[in-house]
């Protein structure tokens, strides 16, 4: 369907609002009122721009305050709509969209709504205009979508119709199985916003909260199901009031909205996207660093072992059992020090993941292939990380392994046989810190593009301000699984901390091998156990070895998480993790002992 | 009274909060479990580490979910409980917050929940501790103080008391009147926390929203009153939850904490400070510049002549009429060009403003006073704009222009006479950019030290994101006016802008004289005009003389507002108002407009 965005989802003025939605590939705006006021440019000349970007302007909004009002307001209502038509004729709008009032003076007559409506839309009509009524949420006597319409049917004027705004309707929990009974040619126009489920005022909700469909918690998918099932053949137009958008860069925001458009479509059954291809597992993490040694020196210890080096770029293969890491040295700044720069997921096909991720928007990463290399494909996260899709060692099909020359040998460091592993067999997750003003885009982008699930999003208390987080994952027993975290404000983004969790059967035993080995592992304070002693029952040998070994505990109905840290080395560190049962969490309860201890650590206080 | 913050309203390690609250003169602490858990020092530390900081341990906090439960689970309760009692003892506190249940497995019984809590009490005492029970808005079965001190009551022990917490009662719409009927030493603490009134989960409002008393709009001082009159006289305790907080530096928010305990006690009657001052206008306003050159052009051009030199340093007076404007090129960042660096406040008794600024904790202004000069009262608000106490001109009283010799002569620019004024003779207010982390901490600043009136919060659209505006004034026909503004996100806070705006009685006489004299006024928008002509009756004659001279137009009930605007330079630009009736405001409505004109110019787009 058709696609198109109101201004007062972008950011900046109105020239960098058209431009930014075009390159987006949006057909069509919604001219906010306010941003053409604040316009230096002329209606003419906004008309103008936004043809020449391929930009029909859709719809002019908002009109307040018109129906149902005392003869003398109705006169002067009429006038200011008579200038509002003009303004529409120079910039090309033929529809305006008039929310019901919220003015002290409204009177609660159904009747003289239509009336007065009937005779906005005469007058409209003279000018080629239409109009599109909606309820307000916190309209003063028409808040509901079902009330408005009944109003437009007893108006009954060809040019007028209703406008249904899915926050409105939603966050209200009106039942929209009703649209359907509405005719589909008197939709005029269909607004699309979601937000978070949030009990609060819904005024203050409305004006800072909404997000894009897929980023919140409101079924837009099924609304718009009922709007095409009624008839509904109109633009698709996304308008979202949100304090972070507001401040955020105008062509990823359109971007991101358009995204949240197409994985809209598909939901409700409208459009065939490439399918997901869900990622099975982690293939690498890929850290950079200029410098090497200390990344060499805590992954040796860990327990794993150099076995490979790339044939054309100066890329090192380390593994253990099934997790792998590269390190890559080419083109990393020194100051800032080692970086996860990228991840490689296990795809069943390759290919098709990329094709879906494409046609989802994503940044697809220039293919750095050399002669004779395995295809890689990849796509740039929100944050910058590249997303490699890979088949691991799958017979008869390409590997990215085979780039790998054997490396390492018998009694040298980082040797496979140097001792034995540690038990660290797998990457249970990968911690990702997003940018300050895009974690509504990431939750979007891997839910959308990689098929991951999203789960509750939580506050983290860290010692300077509160994180926000949200994990993503696959499905069945062993998923892929992605921490998203978002820094209190765009400042706390150079200090932001990314991570590799790698999973043990026995978290014990790979403590004391990992001691042994001399890896600096977080310290703990002791206040943690005797609170851990409080809260849970855990036998006294089982607190005395997670004590030993600044083991961090939790549980839930399904089962218990055991995990520890190593020290952050440049903007990364290490989690070691034990899962038992169903569990299903990241132990987030334990997250402000280990922000404070990192804290302490980095100040050298412990 | 003895006044305790609890450690969760302070940003950093339990270290950095004890050393803040301490610095900021309180006597005692709540120490925040998690605070505790997250700490590397052992509890006994802690202690120490309090004592030698003059703190007194007066709270543990919180325990929860402790009553009405099944034995089983009563019994597992008991032992945590123990242990926690342990852990008390060795930081030294004697007592112990217990929040009423919010677990699905407390039961629904207030005899069982006395009965349990009288055990808990028993248990207490054997640890010289008290228990104080608290009843949470959003407690399972018990959400208010007067049915948790009916359980107290019946539990009757000796060392079972209650805790009120201002924000659990207030924001419940609680009638804080019946804590008169609590025994005062039964009412073993007091917690208190101001909230803004929002339309919201009380949860979410609570953990997140919470302020400091006198920030927010929650009656905290007649709570409070209340409490004494039951005969409390235990610590006022400021537990506060708030996500700015969290992330501001620790040692000006315990200040800020503790201006706001000592406005508290006077507000509630408890203890008189030296009375307000309120300024009764502006004396002068002060730029620095390292170049001043652009400020006297655009001074001059306003109509200002130089009228004054100051004797002993590089500071020049600039007046018309009653508005004074110093331009001082000493020791200012030529990066930064011109900025607003201090204001002089009318006072009628400079020495007893300063008297009350400084036991509210108000940072003093070090006196640079020369030999012979005139005394110069000032302390540094939020931001560091630097207020002076001044009494201008006052027979008897030494005057600060007196500092200044006479400058200018005729037919010089500058010089009072070249060609006569141009009717702008008082500032009729100031704006003043607050910091991201202490837009609060401004609001009570100017409260509680100078006797201001906070008007309502006001966002207002910036192309970059929303700012937060709330004006402060004194009273009277031309009251004294100060408008403090804070940017969408830390990052927006190089490019907020300060300004001065200036009263005119005839705005469009002024503005044509200020086009014959070449002043550049920020152009608006054609389209702003034809909206402004939609939406008032506007007679055609004014409309058009709006729009010929860029004049900003607003009405509310009691009156109208014309203002306009000049470029920026530097960091500072002038408005021009002129206000009709009782008209109160600041033209807010406009301000988008505004603010998208001064960023297309900035671009040098118009």
């Amino acid at each position: 369907m058709r696609k198109s965005i109101a201004t007062v989802s972008l950011s900046g003025s109105l020239s960098e609002k058209l431009t930014a939605a075009a390159a987006a590939g949006f057909e069509g705006v919604e001219i906010f009122e306010n941003d053409l006021i604040a316009s230096p440019l002329t209606p003419e000349e906004v008309r103008a721009r936004a043809a020449d970007l391929g930009l029909a302007v859709d719809l002019y909004q908002p009109f307040r305050d018109f129906e149902a009002v005392p003869d003398a307001l109705l006169e002067r209502n009429l006038r200011r709509a008579e200038s509002k038509f003009e303004v529409m004729a120079r910039l090309g709008a033929d529809t305006m969209l008039v929310c019901s009032s919220v003015s002290p003076d409204a009177i609660d007559d159904d009747g003289l709504a239509a009336e007065q409506l009937n005779l906005l839309a005469g007058r409209a009509e003279r000018h080629g205009v239409r109009i599109a009524y909606e309820a307000l949420a916190w309209g003063r006597h028409i808040s509901t979508y079902d009330h408005a319409w009944r109003v437009v049917e007893a108006a009954d004027h060809p040019a007028l119709g209703t406008c249904l705004d899915s926050f409105h309707i939603l966050s209200r929990a009106s039942d929209p199985r009703g649209i359907e009974d509405i005719p589909g040619e008197k939709i005029f126009f269909l607004q699309l916003a979601d937000a978070p489920l949030m009990a609060m005022d819904v005024l203050q909700w409305s004006r800072h909260y909404r997000c894009f469909p897929g980023q919140g918690g409101l079924d837009v998918a099924g609304l718009l199901a009922h709007a095409v099932r009624a008839g509904y053949r109109g633009p698709l137009s996304l308008e979202v009031f949100n304090d972070v958008f507001r401040q955020a860069d105008a062509g990823r925001t359109a971007l991101d909205a358009m995204r949240s458009l197409l994985a809209l479509e598909e939901s409700a059954g409208l459009a065939a996207l490439p399918e997901p291809v869900v990622p099975s597992g982690f293939a690498f993490a890929e850290l950079t660093a200029a410098d090497s040694e200390p990344l060499i020196s805590l992954l040796g210890s860990l327990g794993f072992a150099r076995t490979g080096r790339h044939r054309g770029k100066p890329v090192e293969l380390w593994e253990q059992g099934e997790a792998r890491v590269l390190i890559n040295t080419a083109g990393s700044d020194r100051r800032s020090g080692p970086s996860l720069a990228a991840v490689g997921l296990e795809s069943a096909d390759p290919a098709a993941s990329v094709r879906r991720a494409e046609t989802l928007l994503a940044p697809v990463v220039p293919r750095r292939r050399g002669e004779g290399e395995a295809p890689l494909d990849a796509v740039a996260g929100p944050d910058g990380t590249e997303l490699f899709f890979c088949r691991t060692g799958s017979p008869g099909h390409p590997s990215w392994t085979d780039d790998f020359a054997p490396a390492g040998a018998a009694g040298t460091p980082g040797a496979p046989d140097d001792g034995g592993g540690t038990g660290l067999g797998t990457i249970d997750h990968v911690a990702l810190p997003q940018p300050w003003h895009h974690f509504d885009e990431a939750a979007l982008f891997y839910r959308s593009v990689l098929g991951l699930k999203p789960d509750e999003s939580q506050d983290l208390a860290d010692p300077y301000g509160l994180f926000r987080s949200l994990a993503v994952a696959g499905s069945g027993g062993t998923p892929l699984r992605i921490a998203l975290n978002v820094a209190p404000s765009p400042e706390g983004e150079a200090t932001r901390s990314q991570h590799i969790a790698l999973a043990t059967d026995d978290i014990v035993d790979t403590a004391r091998r990992l001691r042994d080995r001399g890896t600096p592992v977080l310290p703990i304070p002791a206040n943690y156990y005797d609170d851990l002693g409080a809260r849970y029952e855990l036998p006294a040998e089982q607190l005395a070895r997670l004590r030993e070994f600044g083991i961090l505990y939790d549980r839930d109905g399904d089962g218990e998480f055991f995990h520890f840290y190593t020290v952050t080395v440049g903007r990364v560190f290490f989690e070691v993790v034990q899962r038992t049962g169903g569990y299903d969490g990241y132990g987030a309860r334990n997250a402000t002992v280990r922000l404070a201890a990192q804290h302490a650590a980095q100040l050298g206080a412990v």
